[in-house]
């Protein structure tokens, strides 16, 4: 079940999964329909993998903007598979490496993976792998072809495997044609309104009569800057309060939430 | 004939093609009369080549949207050639080489099979080859240049060659004056519905009435892009259900096949 | 107390702050609501970063015209901090360096930071150190994914961490995106002329009298401008005077002063 | 005389002229008044080069589409011209050769030509030699000047130079300058009507009634093109009949031939 | 004395300006207000600069038509200055250096500088030192970068430095943001009549009623350009006159002189 | 006197000047006025220099379209100057040098030139100095960087020099600034009718009643072109008769000369 999966963060049976878990640093709550489909979708997507014949891989991709919890849902179904191989790779982990040793790095988790019967491998903000800057646009052509390629090859017979990607620049990599090297895509959305009141009733740092409101102000934003205006918003406007807001005792003053979001919303736009 | 060589995979005379069997991941049935069409005449090709004295070197290019069968098709035409050299040129058995060992490579293949009376190469997903990314766009002009020299150069006297390439770039290809390069160019499309009505047959995985929906609703896709579809709606929504299926015990439920389908639209646009 | 910060400079109990405070050449005085509010919230963000645990990284940007004032308050938050790790990232201390010199060098200031249980890294002028150049646009890719990923990656468990960023650049930053992977931004403004009168009359150059037409003249000018245009003014029109103005003795000459202006306010458009 | 010229390949008493001769696959025969004028003028180019005193360095271009018999002509004119000194300058012998060491090949070639009293240096396939690519464009820049400096630089006192370029990229020499460089441009055309009945009355393929609707259909393409189809429906529409056409036994089927003109027309377009 | 200062040359009691005095080719004479107004405002920086607390660095830019006098006068201010450290650095000196090692020249020349408790460095010829061309454009990002950091980069306590630059290049260092970088900017501007008639009042060799003539044609021209002139007129139309004409003993016939100005004027465009 | 300059070449009593006389392959004549004007202006400078003060590196730059005698001008200039040390550099004399070796051979030669009290480099078809290629455009900003220095830096005390550039890409070198980093510039035209009649006349190749023809049919056309189409139209329509031509015995038939022309016409577009 989808919402148990979410709570308790199951011992994995397969991999270790402790890159994965790191990725889930607010925990996993349930914070709407679309969010709960997609997981159920990618939990599909393992079970086809496990017996495909036709199909010895499998690619999808998650997209929407940042911080609507593609890494963290990629990262669970990483961790709810069990596989035995599931490895994220992120641009973090090759800081200072040159475009060929990138694509080294990248050729050698596949062929690490390839050596499994099945296995999942997190391809984490595509945009930040290709080296992707809008202005000219810049990006790594060398690494855009390996992904291309490898996101193509069939596992050796016998192998299945999983490939999940992330990425807030759906655009680039459309019109890059590199969406359509995936078989699925689906899009992550940022919060509606209905789905921040479930959060903000989680996190229970408002007075009931507050909720609503604050829901609607955050409306359009996603999981992580809902987290972030909180936590700010907790400080108080004299800094200090936040502990006595998560432990219970005090609840958020709502103007001075409004205070906070203001500055904040630039990032709305 | 086309139906039986589709049907049963002739054991080769000539060049070992074990690479070239690995392109037919779903074998290969009937889809079609203009698939059938393209068949017979690289066949034709094949036999021109055998006796051709003014055209020592014979180049055709298979162009469609991915997934179409240009690689399966090009593959079972080096099988059923029975030419001593047949050989496969694709991106991803040289992944991580740098562009000039790339063109050494591949000027190595030709090469060697001009030690050959008679020789296939295949050329598979150029685009892929020269490196090509549509932002810029970004190509290997070095491999490229390559290319075209080959795709030119008269194989030593006596000595005849077919070369065989691929692409889902054409209009990349055409601007570049590549398509050009080639003798003849063949359109490998997706699937008209009576095609895909044919295909679904063969698989018998839902009960006759629906499949005229169901290839209704598969037209304008590829061949790839049906065995996906009809793999994951196999699964069931609730998964575990496709050995049933394969096994002919079960058939796809048509509102889950739509529902999957509805995610995977995307991908045809 | 905000200007009991700005007025006298108190020994920092963190870390070795004599870089930070090279970076107010002219003290810190009052100038404005605007200034203060910023100093208030980055402090705050001190405070929220000392207690979270959601929010390990916490990042915001200064933006301003040339001179607002917002290296000299990302400093004075840095010395405020007490923090044990403060460290200010500068093109000047990197002159010469190539670009992947740079990258090492700036990883490392964050690597020694993840070290410390709290820590604040100054990214000043960030579009120096990414070596941009308006014709073009030119600029470094290298360190941008450099910057763009340590904006993200989270510290080691424990160790929590605040970044401010300073730019004159927004435009190019913004439409490059690395806006967005700051978590808030504030703008640093040019001086408003109540702000300026309240210069002024701090410095007392002028006599009473003159005050307001200064201010007014002054006004949409920065402090940095500010206290050139000062300076230069109260050297006289033949020179020599401008230490009988600083010890109070004497008054800059209205009419000098807008002569003066006059030459200047080509940086003013 | 040309025709005489044409049909009989008469032994050259100059160079080796043994790669010139593999220029001329399917031989060389009349095909229309623009081809035969060509020829003569660059025998009367090959008379000038041998008394010229003011210009020891002759340059003419031959441009036209794709096989219609510029590199044939410019190998004839070289074997024809009996002079010690004949060598054609091809990419296909410069594979994988980088930009500077294609530099040095031709820099070397013209200097061994300099060294003859008399000598005739084919350039063919100018755009290939330049590594030209449309998209962009792409060229190298480093063999464009070398070869703008060797058209124009004068061979030593006493030696005689006749330089022929071949290209089917006029336009794009035109606008690079390239054009000008040489002295004298001749355009080789498609094949008009007329021109294709005199080819297809040479080959002897189709019934006299056939010749005229033949003829009709090919016009507007070139030599190369014609070759092609002509041996392609001469398989026959089930293969294999291609001795007896040849022989004279049987003729080509009309309906055949127009059916494969018809897959390849698009090379027309 | 602004005047005195440009007849006699004084002898510096500060640095070695050799290089300095080798700018000034034709002396310095009057040649205008706005000359006169620069030269006093660049002589009051340097006041300025002596006492400065608050701006250890202070930067000024002289920007103007080739010719105007831009380099003349950063020279003289140098040398009038007295500063124990006056450098000019000009591509001339680096001629053949490759961009890297032309930054450490200047990075050194700035630290040599830093060393002197005063000091003034000439940036001369901005555009040329920053490899400028307008085709494209072209320039050296390292470079600009590195000037860019140094005309920020605050002098070690207690040392005081005035940077002079110089460009003919107004608009391309004004879009690049490089103007914006310095503290202050000066037109030097091209000749109006009246100035003209000056300069060749003091030259005199012209007769008296031909001195007004020759202003009118000369307006506009910059002061290197009104020397090349008058030297050209001076040879006669056919040649050796010019003896004559700078001993006096002879003066420029107006009629030739118009004839060469008329062959000169396409630089005026 | 110019025209006896131009019909005996005079043994240069300074610098050995062989190169420079390889440069007027077909001799000097009288060609009309603007040829005539722009050598004795040219001569002039050589008075000039030898003589200025003020101006020790005076530069002048000499463009036309293809053939009009640019080169054949400077080296004459060259010739007739007497000067210690007269120096052509072309790109034909640096083939197959990288940029950086290019430009040291050009700095080698201004350093030695500066050993010389007087001396003459001619700077031949700058465009090909430069590597300009018109697409893109393509040029070599280091060699540009490095003419922009030369053409502006002094010569030491005490010696003199003249710098004539010649161009027929006059429109790229205005707006890359290079012909405005001359002194002068002089435009050499392609030739008026009467020009052309003075050359016929001089050549002799017609009829007298076929002169007045000959030379409508060739104005605008350039010196180098009128040479070539002359020699082309001596051989005859069949060949071998030019050494008639040329001794006197024969006449060119104007019919041929109209058809060859109509050949060579397009280079005249
Ligand atoms: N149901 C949920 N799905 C996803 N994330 C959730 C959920 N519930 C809580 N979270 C929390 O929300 C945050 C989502 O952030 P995450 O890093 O996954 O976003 P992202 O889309 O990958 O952002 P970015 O584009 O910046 O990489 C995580 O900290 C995660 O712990
Ligand atoms: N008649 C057929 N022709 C081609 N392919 C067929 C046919 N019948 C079944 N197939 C199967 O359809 C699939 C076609 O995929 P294939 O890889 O050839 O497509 P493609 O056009 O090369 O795609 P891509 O552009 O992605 O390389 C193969 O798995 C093949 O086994
Ligand atoms: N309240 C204040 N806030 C900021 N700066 C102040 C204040 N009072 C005085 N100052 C002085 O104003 C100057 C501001 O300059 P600062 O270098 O901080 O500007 P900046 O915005 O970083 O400029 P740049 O964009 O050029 O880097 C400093 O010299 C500082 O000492
Ligand atoms: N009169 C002729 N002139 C030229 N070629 C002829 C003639 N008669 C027959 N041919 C044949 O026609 C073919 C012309 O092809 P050729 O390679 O010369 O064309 P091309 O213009 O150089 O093509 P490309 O642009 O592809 O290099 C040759 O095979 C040649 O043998
Ligand atoms: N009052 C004056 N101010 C400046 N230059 C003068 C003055 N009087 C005479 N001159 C002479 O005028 C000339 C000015 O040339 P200078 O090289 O300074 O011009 P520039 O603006 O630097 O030109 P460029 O842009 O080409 O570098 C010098 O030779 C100098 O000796
Ligand atoms: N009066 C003259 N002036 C110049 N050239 C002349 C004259 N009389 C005859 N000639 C001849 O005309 C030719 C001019 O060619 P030249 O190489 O000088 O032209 P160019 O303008 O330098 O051409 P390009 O732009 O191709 O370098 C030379 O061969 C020269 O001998
Ligand atoms: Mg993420
Ligand atoms: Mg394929
Ligand atoms: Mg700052
Ligand atoms: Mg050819
Ligand atoms: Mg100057
Ligand atoms: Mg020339």
């Amino acid at each position: 079940d989808f919402l148990t999966a979410l709570k308790e963060i199951i011992p994995a049976f397969g991999a270790s999964t402790d890159d994965l878990k790191r990725c889930r640093l607010n925990g996993m709550i349930y914070c709407g329909e679309r969010h709960k489909h997609i997981y159920q979708r990618a939990m599909l997507h393992v079970e086809q993998v496990k017996v495909s014949k036709g199909s010895p891989l499998l690619t999808c991709l998650l997209e929407g903007p940042k911080g609507s919890g593609k890494t963290a849902i990629a990262a669970t179904v990483g961790i709810d598979s069990d596989f035995p191989f599931v490895k994220i790779v992120s641009a973090e982990s090759m800081l200072g490496l040159s475009e060929s040793s990138k694509c080294a790095r990248i050729v050698k988790v596949f062929e690490d993976a390839y050596k499994s019967q099945l296995s999942i491998i997190v391809l984490d903000d595509i945009e930040r792998l290709l080296e992707y800057f809008p202005i000219g646009p810049r990006f790594s052509n060398l690494i855009s072809q390996t992904l291309l390629v490898l996101l193509k090859k069939h596992p050796p017979e016998g192998k299945n495997m999983l490939v999940i990607g992330t990425t807030s620049e759906f655009d680039f990599l459309d019109s890059a044609g590199i969406c359509h090297a995936f078989s699925v895509t689906y899009h992550v959305p940022p919060l509606a309104k209905e789905d921040a009141t479930k959060v903000l009733e989680h996190l229970n740092v408002f007075i009931k009569e507050d909720v609503d409101a604050a829901a609607e102000a955050l409306q359009g934003l996603t999981l992580k800057q809902l987290y972030l205006v909180v936590e700010m918003a907790a400080q108080g406007s004299t800094g200090g309060s936040s502990e006595a807001i998560y432990s219970g005792q005090q609840k958020i003053d709502i103007d001075h939430f409004y205070d906070i979001l203001g500055d904040v919303v630039p990032i709305r736009r």
